[in-house]
């Protein structure tokens, strides 16, 4: 990983133990960029509306009709070793496997006006440019970028929902900002539907980009201010629809009009520069209006202050970091610590304007009524740690998150909590229905602000949806039939554990009906378990299991982003059962051995998804997220020590401080919630209980600063990367011999400490 | 004109001179339906949203990339002479050359499933049905059909923001209805854009169809509910933009599916039906969203009772229609009167939902404050006389209309009142800027229910944006050049009397250098006069006539829809100058009269757009609107008589009581309205002064109830179809000489009798 050097370069002070230190220098948002993070290096607050990040490429979804295998690259719109920037857009997903978004790129140039792109291989042939890491720059809230065709220096930031562009051109009479329109990321079928753009005057641009794709009927506002008026300005439309052209013919449309539509607009903004002479850009998003998005410009960054704007944001950052305090053994575990803290807090991401009102699922604007509204909710994933990692941390976000679910829920036309929601679009990515996890944990550690009644109803009414994804046959026959619905068991697998969290909501909140409804349901993953084989096997509807099927494959046997040896160990809500059930601890331990010490083919990681070589260990794939708690099942059998040892190789292999650090895709901050868990020695195997399992603290110690004014320290004594085992823990001074922790005991404030050793506690 | 005979046999009663008797049964909306008149025979009331009304025809736009001329009989969606109707639709235009809308095709089916329209030549092979005049029916608010395929009697009509649809089904246990949101008039391209669509129940369904075409961003909502739930549903998706699938394929979306979007789509809902069973569909359109659709719809309707919706929209018509009680000579004219009556307050229609919500130019949601919010504004027509009709019989409506269009003009980014608006769209089409006309007249006439000196700087600010269609030449040259700008010559005249109608407001607000400025270039007219021929001509951008030139042509002469026979005579402002000019009163005389005596070659009408033969008496055409005034310019000669004599001819020739029975376009209600002004005796030849030229009254007594709570009576003594000429007024009892009526004379009240003769008072 030869970036590593490069970026321990760019970390210029360094000092260990300092508490409310500057955190913001060990978070570094290019982390991740290179490979198959999917991260994007640009800038955003946390929470943030806005995105603003460089892209490298332009690639089309589709070429002749066909999926373009490449674009799987470009999710987050930058590769690092990319050698082109094409302009800065202003939506980014962080971490998907699937993606979208991309509103609004911008590119500043100089010289003759260049209307196209151009390629990555003769980036002079258009508007994009050459650039080099040794003057690329990322911080949290910060991006700055050499642009060397034109010499331009690009420096980003944003507030919420507005980014802030600051450009510093060379002397020119011919200087542009191109605002590309037709650009987006995953560009399905060139895939804007409409755009329309006023010129209000000549600082001022407005708009919106309507879009299909992975949101289906997705509009995004905007407003668009420069610190200098342009001389002039022009529009090229490249629409394929043919536009009703009529009496426009009045006008030449092509330059200084101010009103523009189509299906595929490019504009240009001129100017004359002074050498070093700086063109910013204030650029807000709505997802409501226009109207909106002037509103949300003029109250969120109502100054021309570039450095005001980015220290603001910086603030921000400094304070969500500073909710957990740490300390650790090297530079580079403080990176990848609060680089981990970074990705868990770019989403799920601000969806409402500054006066409250956003866009629904059923595409009416609603007012949000005492919460705030948030989007990209990529449950699939984030249930598992993420959300759990909220609870901890940011409680009141996390109930707003909540909030955000039932008001999708209420605008649903299906009467569905979401499964993979994003822009007022339900874009039913992945399986299950992890919403109610997401509920029933906030609901089981008290996090309860909004309904729990409503949300247990909702939580009913999704699980019921018999036609969504198999669940028919699911409540028919106690499992999803392979031979009806392909990826039967994952889905099995993943009712079954929902159906427990909503049975533990149903329990706590006293309704018994539900509670044996779903505690029943929760015990369905029994129902496609092969006892003669040791694992779960597709079932077809005739009630007997698939002859053909390969336990090393991902495809076409059953699962979904997992193969048989990960995705067999997924019954979170009752592992001791299922390790009865799959032979005893002894047996167990055997196999969990196996599956992370196997020597498996390269053939095998060729069909392996989203992840790249380094996200497998052994048979143990971490880049997914189906096994993410399988190295904590050790602590159900009699060698717990073996989930220590395991966590703290995983944390070492799955997490370094360069692009290319992470194995696979972060996948909206769940990969990274998995570190912070895992680095302060304990995680939530199953969300919608109120335990997290202990592992192997990583860190020497760790303050949280909890929202209800508690504190929770934990330490780490003796910790090293040798000395990995868990001696003794004591909760306050006591001794705790039991394997977990509860969500209370940390609530309550107080004191965690690890007894480290090198050798295990057998 | 066979059909007249079809129409008389549907009057059933008919009874004259009685006053507050049944006028609803005068007005037929059948005229015009047929040949040029594109009026629509559906449902609706006064200025309401919705226009239900039923489609013969399914054509596109274009077809291989080519404008497809048949399209243009089809401006309303219904030609009489068709044999197939394909369908309800929920808006329309009335009387326009040019079109758009036909939004959300309804249409009942019974026997095998077709999701396709079929030909005309075969209704059979789609859901379209033959129909005949015989089973069909139409009043105001009612319009009624038998589909003959399969014996479905259709019946429509509606509340100002929702259509009700009635139809009575035969036994079937396999009765659908289609809902095509691919149908649309003048469907540009197929010109949907996106379409969204959410089965909420299984009797609601809401909304949206975004198209591009005429309106260039135009997004229509709806909320639809059936009186009986659907057993079944189903959708068809036929859009050319392939829209991304993905997890999407988790559900059978073709049926049953509740959750629909793409760009071309029909669906269809299921039913059991007994013999007689009649299934009820209630349709509310909103421009803003689909929530405010729902809220239209149960405010407006709240019920299931067809005849009382019927019976609610007939007595708004009523009231409407008592604002003019006339006796006339024959069945015929009081059908014709009341016809034109209808006709006028089709328009300009209701663009707000009932909580005042509704969509602007600049594609936000605004509140109306204090005013109704009104659309499509055919100015170049209405400008004439339709707005000065409602300036005296709907003053609170005109007043609206202006805050409407100002309203426009504070949205618009170009700082433009609207040329010609609808649906939250500027089409540009025709020329001038007459909305200046409109409000002037309105202030002229003391309806100033808005802020006059805010109006008049919205007037000025458009009457100087110098990239409007040969403004800037205009400005700098006190012409428009034809070599720079086409129908030069149009252009000048119309703006020239713009510029009076400002110059008139200034001088009453006393803004005087607006008054100077403004009077000045209301002479404009004068530096298109060749004295040398007698005729308005093009002139260059050197200063020179253009050489080539046809008296005759209405194409490349420098008009638009005239020749320079009736334009050159388009001086409103400033008649008595203009035949100064041309020649003194005598010679004009003569040149008026060879106007409406010519004898022209075919080869003329083959190339007049917009009219049939009958539209044109001589070289006078009367179907589009520039000379609509000519024919009252006889009272600034010393032969007034001959306009009496020419305006009931033309009154005679252009106005009967037949489908055909319209000569050209009603243009959104101007023709009708010059048949008002003109059957009452008198007509705004310069709306913008508070003068009323004398004509010829083909009533024999009118009594116009004003809002002011006044009544102004008309008496029209011996009146007969051969005493056309007026041989005394009186007003009040008092003879009056002078050639016209003013405003404030009507608006006080009182009484006005023609003596009539057959021989004209030389």
């Amino acid at each position: 990983m030869k970036q590593l050097l490069i970026i321990l370069i760019l970390l210029q002070t360094f000092t260990v133990f300092a508490q409310n230190e500057d955190l913001i220098k060990y978070a570094n948002p290019l982390i991740g960029t290179h490979k198959m993070g999917h991260t994007y290096p640009g800038a955003t607050v946390p929470f943030g509306m806005v995105q603003l990040s460089p892209e490298t490429d332009t690639l089309p979804y589709e070429v002749n009709g066909r999926y373009n295998p490449s674009v799987y690259k470009y999710c987050a719109g930058y590769q690092y070793d990319d050698p082109t920037i094409v302009g800065f857009a202003h939506t980014h997903f962080s971490g998907t496997g699937h993606s979208d978004l991309g509103d609004f790129l911008v590119m500043p140039t100089v010289g003759e006006l260049q209307m196209n792109p151009g390629t990555e291989d003769d980036p002079k042939s258009g508007f994009r440019s050459a650039f080099s890491h040794d003057n690329e720059h990322a911080e949290p809230n910060y991006y700055q970028v050499m642009l060397e065709d034109d010499q331009i220096n690009a420096e980003l930031t944003t507030s919420n929902r507005v980014g802030f562009h600051q450009y510093t051109f060379p002397k020119s009479s011919d200087a542009h900002i191109i605002l590309d329109m037709m650009y987006g990321i995953y560009n399905y079928d060139d895939k804007n539907v409409w755009t329309f753009i006023r010129v209000e005057n000549d600082t001022m641009v407005t708009g919106f980009r309507q879009t299909h794709g992975w949101a289906r009927t997705r509009t995004m506002y905007f407003a668009m201010t420069f610190s200098k008026p342009f001389k002039q300005y022009g529009t090229s439309d490249y629409s394929k629809k043919q536009v009703y052209k009529g009496f426009w013919r009045k006008f030449d449309q092509a330059n200084n009009f101010p009103d523009i539509a189509g299906e595929q607009i490019r504009m240009h903004f001129d100017f004359d520069t002074e050498e070093g002479e700086k063109i910013k850009i204030k650029f807000a998003l709505s997802p409501v209006s226009t109207a909106n998005a002037v509103e949300n410009l003029n109250t969120e960054i109502p100054h021309w202050d570039f450095e005001k704007a980015k220290k603001d944001g910086q603030q921000l950052w400094q304070k969500e970091f500073e909710k957990i305090n740490v300390t650790t053994g090297s530079e580079e575990e403080m990176v990848n610590f609060y680089t981990a803290m970074y990705h868990t807090f770019l989403g799920p991401t601000t969806y409402m304007d500054v006066n409250g009102q956003y866009k629904g699922l059923d595409q009416n604007v609603h007012q949000a009524d005492g919460f705030t509204n948030y989007t990209t909710f990529s449950l699939w994933d984030t249930y598992r740690a993420l959300h759990p990692f909220f609870n901890v941390i940011q409680p009141t976000r996390n109930a707003d998150m909540v909030q955000s679910m039932l008001a999708h829920y209420d605008q649903s036309v299906h009467k569905m909590l979401p499964v993979w929601s994003h822009h007022a679009n339900e874009n039913w990515c992945m399986i299950g229905y992890h919403s109610v996890s997401v509920i029933a944990d906030a609901v089981m550690k008290d996090n309860i602000d909004f309904d729990a009644n409503k949300a247990l109803d909702a939580c009913v009414a999704t699980a019921n949806y018999r036609k969504y994804d198999g669940i028919g046959y699911y409540l028919d026959m106690g499992y999803v039939p392979e031979d009806k619905n392909s990826s039967s068991v994952s889905k099995t697998l993943e009712y079954a554990y929902d159906d427990f969290c909503i049975a533990q909501m149903a329990k706590k909140l006293g309704r018994d009906d539900v509670y044996k409804e779903f505690s029943k349901r929760a015990e369905n993953w029994k129902n496609v378990y092969d006892a003669s084989i040791g694992y779960m096997r597709p079932k077809l509807s005739d009630g007997t299991f698939r002859k053909d099927f390969d336990l090393l494959s991902t495809h076409g046997q059953g699962y979904i982003e997992g193969n048989a040896w990960n995705y067999s160990l997924y019954v979170p809500q009752d592992p001791a059962t299922m390790i009865e059930m799959m032979g005893g601890k002894k047996q167990f331990v055997k196999h969990l051995d196996s599956l992370f010490t196997m020597d498996l083919p390269d053939e095998f990681f060729a069909h392996t998804e989203d992840i790249t070589r380094e996200g497998i260990i052994g048979n143990y794939v971490h880049g997914n997220e189906p096994a993410h708690h399988a190295a904590y099942l050790y602590n159900w059998t009699d060698q717990p020590w073996k989930t220590q040892d395991k966590i703290r190789m995983i944390l070492k292999k799955q997490y370094q401080a360069a692009p290319d650090g992470l194995g696979g895709n972060d996948d909206c901050g769940q990969m990274s919630a998995w570190y912070i868990f895992s680095s302060l020695g304990f995680y939530p195997v199953a969300p919608g209980s109120d335990q997290y399992a202990f592992g192997s603290p990583a860190i020497k110690t760790a303050t949280l600063h909890l929202e209800n004014g508690k504190t929770f320290e934990i330490e780490a004594v003796n910790q090293s990367d040798k000395n990995v085992y868990v001696k003794k823990i004591e909760l306050n001074g006591k001794a705790i011999d039991r394997r977990y922790l509860t969500h209370s005991e940390i609530t309550n404030g107080g004191k965690l400490t690890f007894y480290m050793s090198s050798r295990p506690k057998k």
